[in-house]
This record gives structure tokens, C-alpha cells and sequence, in this order.
């Protein structure tokens, strides 16, 4: 049974139980969002470690990390630490996306030590490790995959089952300046053109849901066509795809198996809001992870910043998980301190998000910090701040009169103005 | 003659030419959005090493970067640094916000070395570096720092004018959580609660004009009451101010003197797009310069990115120029990296808005950037990369095949998308 069929029956389970009091709603309004589909909770029954998180309508922004072993970077205690600062930073999942050496085992280490979400592509494991060409790999080797992570507690699996023949039909008869740029997606789109094959996992659909169903697995529709620059975006291919996806919704909702949806990508500002709702729509209010949408190209380096940006407007326009990107996107494999600046980067936008949204607390956390800055209440400030440790070594790294900063120094505003609302003297003496 | 004056004839000026020039519009459009106040271009007949830019409607947006002396940091030639770095990475204009020391030695220093627009807040330096009582400043005090910053060749000017006893009952009656923020704002709040009189700007208004028009520095009218936490955002206080710089900005035009209008501040992210159109009705279609907004309050030693996000939306919503915010923004003053992140992260705000405004030549920087991913084109993508150095940084220090990076190593979707389409064998043996 999963969640989604416990709450069909209208049965709370703990994993509800322990969403609904995290996000301070009732249980009764969680089972029926659970019930419709509006919210997933991704909670492999094998992942016995898991702090449960809902993921969808009204809930909290969440977050996630990639991280894993891949054939440049084989340091597994390296990717450990990522875990570790994941979970330290409050990231709310993790994907594992390893694709070389001992995957099997670093996966069920993770699932082993992790409360937070996890999450794979099984197709990258399926290719990354075969030393054969891609053509020889078979339909039951991709599900053999698909249940050795389903088995180690993998709690919501991304699957371009949206990548089929119709769709590369399309990306063919649409030029596209980056073509594909989702890497499990253009495996499967070359595998399909080598074999004249449809996508295993569309053709098998029904298969693979049996499989998911069996462990709770909550299928991540992947959107192999999202758009990889701002060029691309909001296109044929990548709408077409979607209304695909929204069909593949309803058939695991059928099958009473969880759903999130996955989005865009690098997208211009002003297109985000209308993906947002045409997502909602199409794919019937399922819940939808974006990876981005980075807003512009141009900006190897500082990609956290420029996914910060699309994130904070899809989020507060409807989108419910963010990925996180961070400032080696596009240039290397990320080391531990672009991990960190890519979590804040996203909890930023994930929070500036739930302020829009009305997310119970969220506003509540701005208020706080706000309250000690007016009474320049610096240790306060430091307690509120998203990163205290970063904080407090910027205010403490120059020399301060104790009550202002060194921004202003004597004509802080804070302090000029509590004076003379106080009625008291203002000297720069 | 301001440049208002003679766009109002119908007369091109060599600054005019410049602008029209690297915009890349028409000299006869230019000219009638200079003659309307759309556009300003701040340029001090005494600047004489400036190359100027236009701020305002369908020009580039433009970015800010704020340095200068203060008290607890008087080491001229680290902000002479900042100087140097701010016109290397491309900002069009610097505020010196000097308030201590030797100011004018200083700013005069600046406005000989730089082409980017000079901007001043004489404010800071009536006060700052006066060791009197603040009621003590007379009002010809004020106005002969106005005068002294307007010789020494300021292109504009932030006065906060709308912080007017009007103003100031509707602050008292309508509580807000951080009260006034800015420092001029506040000294002028304070001066007049402690001596009773009116703002000497507001009262003494077309003095000010006349004087500003005599060397044709350009008025950029602070906001005072701009909200210092999304609590305080678009209340009944920053919007009474917003009315009278409205006012402001037609008395300043019917006198020829350009305007800039200056705007929050910290504002959640669904209010930014009903600001910019609210500043944009009620001052006429005035230039709008935004510091931020600042999305959320919770992220001081990232506020250049709450800021980026806020800074993106309002330029795409209308705001032609930005200030930059540094990771430093309210804990320190920022040092040489903060600025740098600064700068960066204020660009591509300015850019990712740019795409979407239609600016000439902004989607095909992303289009150049793309075809270069495409090709796999390393070069070429550092070439086109907003930080040249730090995206080749990133990608050096990371082991790869020449080809790949090393997120994806050997299932790049590029290259297997290339050798796809081109029906090549897709290997990883």
C-alpha cells in the first residue's frame, strides 16, 4: 500500500501524520491533497531512516541536493560530506546521481544514514557503470535497474517516460539551439534512434508503475526536453512532452502511485509564471520540481545566482520543489564550498517564495530578524540569518563601536532614528 | 543649458550622440525621451572625463556601485581599488558616499578618473564630517555642500526632498516595523523633529533647482521612507512619499532638470511588479533606480542575491537602474570581493530584466553563450561569460577529457545528443 492508497481510503499513516505537524495543517486537508495527488509524499517503504516531507499545494518550498560518485570524481567520503552538509543546511532531499564505480553501495549508505528524501535517476546508473555500447543495453536491464534502487529505499525516482517517439518527432521537426541537455533523457532519446526502439519506460509504463507501487516509489516525470537556454524555452518540444507528462500523471494516480513533475530549466523571467500554470494544468495539479529555471546563459560561475532568480518567481508562482544549482553548473562537477552556496542559494528562494505563498511561519521568520535589526540586537540577527556562521564572521571581520556597523558607522539610520523617536539628542561628536 | 533644456529644443548634444550610439536607437527617439524626462542623462558640465549613459525608458538597465570614506574605514586607496574594479566589470555608474575625512579631495580624485556617472548624497557629507549637533546644521550648510559636490562635477544627486513634515505625520501615524532606513532620510527626519522646521530641501526647492540646473547635475530623488523590511513594504508612509516625489519630478522638469526617482528597499516578491507601476504613473515615467528590493530579510552575507532576485523582477517590470547590494549589505562595509560578487550579481539582474525588456542585443549575448555550450566551444563559452575568469577558474581546476566537464564526464548530453543526431555510435567503453 502507498500513501497514495492509504489516503484514497481516507487513512492517515505516520509519514502524514509527521507532515501534516511540520507543516502546521491539519491531517485531515494533508490526506485529502495526498489523496488527489496535490501533494506527494516520496517515503520508500524500505527507507527506514526518513524524516518525511510532503512535497505540493500550500506546503513549504522544498529543496534538493544532487550529489554522487561519477567516473571524474570517485571520492565517496567527498560525496559523504555533501550528505552530511545537506542535512546540516536543511536540505529536504538529496538525489543521488552517481553513475560510476560501487553505485549500489554508496546509495545504501545514503538511504542508511539519511532522513531527508531520497532520490535517483536510475537511467544514469544503467549507463554509467555498462561498459557496452549504448544499443546492446536491454529493456530488462533498465528494469533491473530501476528495482535495485526501488529495493536500497530510493524514495522518488526521476523517469523521462515522456521521452517517446512522439516526442522526438516533434524535437526533430523543431530545431532547437541546445537540442537536449537533460542527460537521461538524451540517453534515451539516443537509444530510441539506435534501435528504432520506443522509450522502454513509456512502452512499459504499466510495468514500471507495478514496480514503484510495490515499494512507494514516487515517480519524478523527468522532462528530458527542458529547455538547456533561454532560446528554447516555452517550445513545441517541450510542450509537447508536457501534455505527455500530464497523461502519464493521471495513469500512475490510476494506479494509485505518486506523482512529482519536473520543469524547466533556463527560461527568460517573464515565461516562468505562465509555465508554472500551464504545468499545473496539464498535468492536473501534480506537483512540480523545477531545476532552475536559470533566467539567463551568461553566467558560468554564478549559476546559483541566476537559478536563485527563476526559482524565487516559479515557486512563488506555483512550483513546489526546487533543485539546487550551484556556481560550478556548467563548468565541474561541484566541490563541497559550491555545494553550500548553491543550498542557500535555494532555501533563499524557496523562502522568498513562501513569504508570496503564505506558508504558515514564513513570514513570521522575516519579522524576527527584522525586530532585532530595529533594536540592533546583533546576536538575535546572527540566531535568524539563513547562514549564522557567515553572519556573524562578516560583522565580527571589521571593527565595530559595538552598536552599529561599519556600513554606516556614526550615522546609522537604525540608531539615529530610535534617538529621535526617543526624543533625544542626535550629535556626531 | 541642461540636457533637457536642449532636447527640449530639438538640439542633439555630443552626450546625447554617445548614448544614442551604444544603445543602438535612433538620436531623434533619444531626444524626445530626454525632453519628456523618460530618460535622464546624468552628466555635470565639470565631469569632464565621463562617458555617458541614459537611464530610463527602453535603454539598457543600468547598475550602481556605492563606495567611499567613512569613519570606521578611512583607507582612500582601497575604495580607490573599488573605484578601478567597478569600471573594469562594466558598472555605468559610481555613488561616492563618503562621510568622513578628506571628501572632496576624494570625490574630486573620482570624478577626474571616472567615465562612469559620478552620484553623491550630499547629506552624508553635510553630516558626516561636521562635529556639531545635528539641529545646530543650518540650512545654507546644506546647500553649500549641494554646491561644492555640484563644482566638483556630481552627476547626480540622491535628496531626499519628499521627506517632507508631511511625510513625516504619516510616518508617525502608521507604525512600521523598521521605521526609515535611510541614512539621509533619517538625518533629515531627525533635524527636523529636533528643530521644527520644514525638509530645507522641500521648502527651499527651486533654490535647489536653480542650483542643480547650473551645472546640469541630475536630481535623483531619495526615498526616505523606502520599507527596511518586507513588513514595512508599500504601505500608507512609502506611498505618501512616492506621491510627493511625483510632484517633485514635474516642478524639477518645468525647471529643466533631469530626474532619476529612487525606490525600495526590502519588498516581498509578488508587491515588486505593482511598484515599479505605481512609480512609474505617480512620477510621470521618471527614471526609476531601485536598491534592490531585497526579497526576503533572513539572508544577511547574501544579499547580493535576495537583492538579485528583487533587482531582476523590477527592471523587468519597468526599474532602468540598480544599485548593487554586496554579501556584506548590512554587517560591514563591503570589502574588494564584496563589491566583486556585488557588481556580478547586480548585472545579471540587469541582464536576465534586459532579455526580457527587449533591450537591442541583450537575448543575443544568451544566443552566442548557447551555440559556444552546444559546440562544446570552451572558449568561446569564457569569452561570453559574464566573469571570464572565474568560469575558466572553475573548469580548470577540475580534471576533464577536454571535451566533457565533469558533471556529466563520459553521459554529457551534449555530446551524446551531437553524436546522435549526427548517427554516430553512442559508446562508453
Amino acid at each position: 500500500m502507498t500513501q497514495m492508497d492509504y489516503a484514497r481510503r481516507g487513512q492517515a499513516t505516520p509519514q502524514m501524520e509527521a507532515v501534516a505537524r511540520k507543516e502546521g495543517i491539519p491531517l485531515k486537508v494533508l490526506i485529502d491533497k495526498v489523496a488527489r495527488g496535490a501533494v506527494a509524499i516520496p517515503a520508500n517503504i524500505n527507507h527506514k531512516s526518513l524524516d518525511p516531507e510532503g512535497v505540493g499545494e500550500g506546503l513549504r518550498t522544498k529543496i534538493n541536493v544532487n550529489l554522487g560518485i561519477s567516473r571524474d570524481c570517485l571520492n565517496y567520503d567527498n560525496e559523504l560530506e555533501k550528505v552530511d552538509l545537506a542535512l546540516k543546511l536543511g536540505a529536504e532531499a538529496i538525489m543521488d546521481l552517481s553513475s560510476y564505480g560501487n553505485t549500489r553501495e554508496f546509495r545504501r549508505k545514503v538511504a542508511e544514514i539519511s532522513p531527508a528524501m531520497l532520490g535517483t535517476v536510475p537511467m544514469y546508473d544503467a549507463i554509467g557503470f555498462l561498459e557496452k555500447d549504448l544499443e546492446n543495453i536491454t529493456v530488462d536491464e533498465f528494469f533491473k535497474v530501476v528495482e535495485a534502487h526501488a529495493e536500497d529505499g530510493v524514495d522518488f525516482m526521476t523517469i523521462h517516460a515522456g521521452m517517446n517517439r512522439k516526442t522526438a518527432e516533434r524535437f526533430k521537426k523543431n530545431p532547437r539551439l541546445m537540442n537536449i541537455v537533460s542527460r537521461g533523457g538524451s540517453l534515451l532519446f539516443a537509444w530510441m534512434e539506435l534501435t528504432g526502439n520506443e522509450n522502454p519506460f513509456y512502452e512499459h509504463y504499466d510495468r514500471l508503475l507495478d514496480l514503484l507501487h510495490k515499494y512507494d516509489v514516487t515517480i519524478s516525470l523527468g522532462d528530458a526536453c527542458r529547455p538547456g537556454c533561454i532560446n528554447d524555452a516555452t517550445d513545441a518540444v517541450q510542450i509537447e512532452e508536457l501534455i505527455t507528462l500530464g497523461e502519464l500523471t493521471r495513469a500512475a494516480w490510476d494506479k494509485n502511485v505518486q506523482v512529482i513533475v519536473e520543469g524547466p530549466g533556463h527560461m527568460a523571467l517573464d515565461e516562468i509564471a505562465a509555465n508554472m500554470k500551464l504545468q499545473k494544468k496539464l498535468c492536473h495539479g501534480a506537483p512540480f520540481y523545477v531545476l532552475g529555471p536559470l533566467v539567463t546563459d551568461i553566467a558560468p560561475g554564478y549559476d546559483h545566482i541566476t537559478s536563485a532568480i527563476g526559482g524565487a518567481i516559479a515557486a512563488s508562482a506555483g512550483a513546489d520543489f526546487l533543485c539546487y544549482v550551484t556556481p560550478a553548473e556548467h563548468l565541474r562537477l561541484p566541490a563541497l564550498e559550491d555545494v553550500k552556496e548553491g543550498i542557500i542559494a535555494s532555501r533563499i528562494a524557496a523562502h522568498a517564495a513562501d513569504v508570496v505563498k503564505g506558508v504558515p511561519g514564513a513570514r513570521e521568520w522575516d519579522r524576527r530578524m527584522s525586530d532585532a535589526r530595529q533594536k540592533l540586537d546583533w546576536e538575535t540577527q546572527f540566531k535568524e540569518a539563513i547562514d549564522p556562521e557567515k553572519a556573524r564572521a562578516y560583522r565580527t571581520s571589521s571593527a565595530h563601536d559595538g552598536q552599529t556597523c561599519t556600513m554606516c558607522g556614526k550615522i546609522c539610520a537604525v540608531q539615529t532614528i530610535n534617538k529621535a523617536l526617543a526624543g533625544e539628542r542626535v550629535s556626531f561628536k
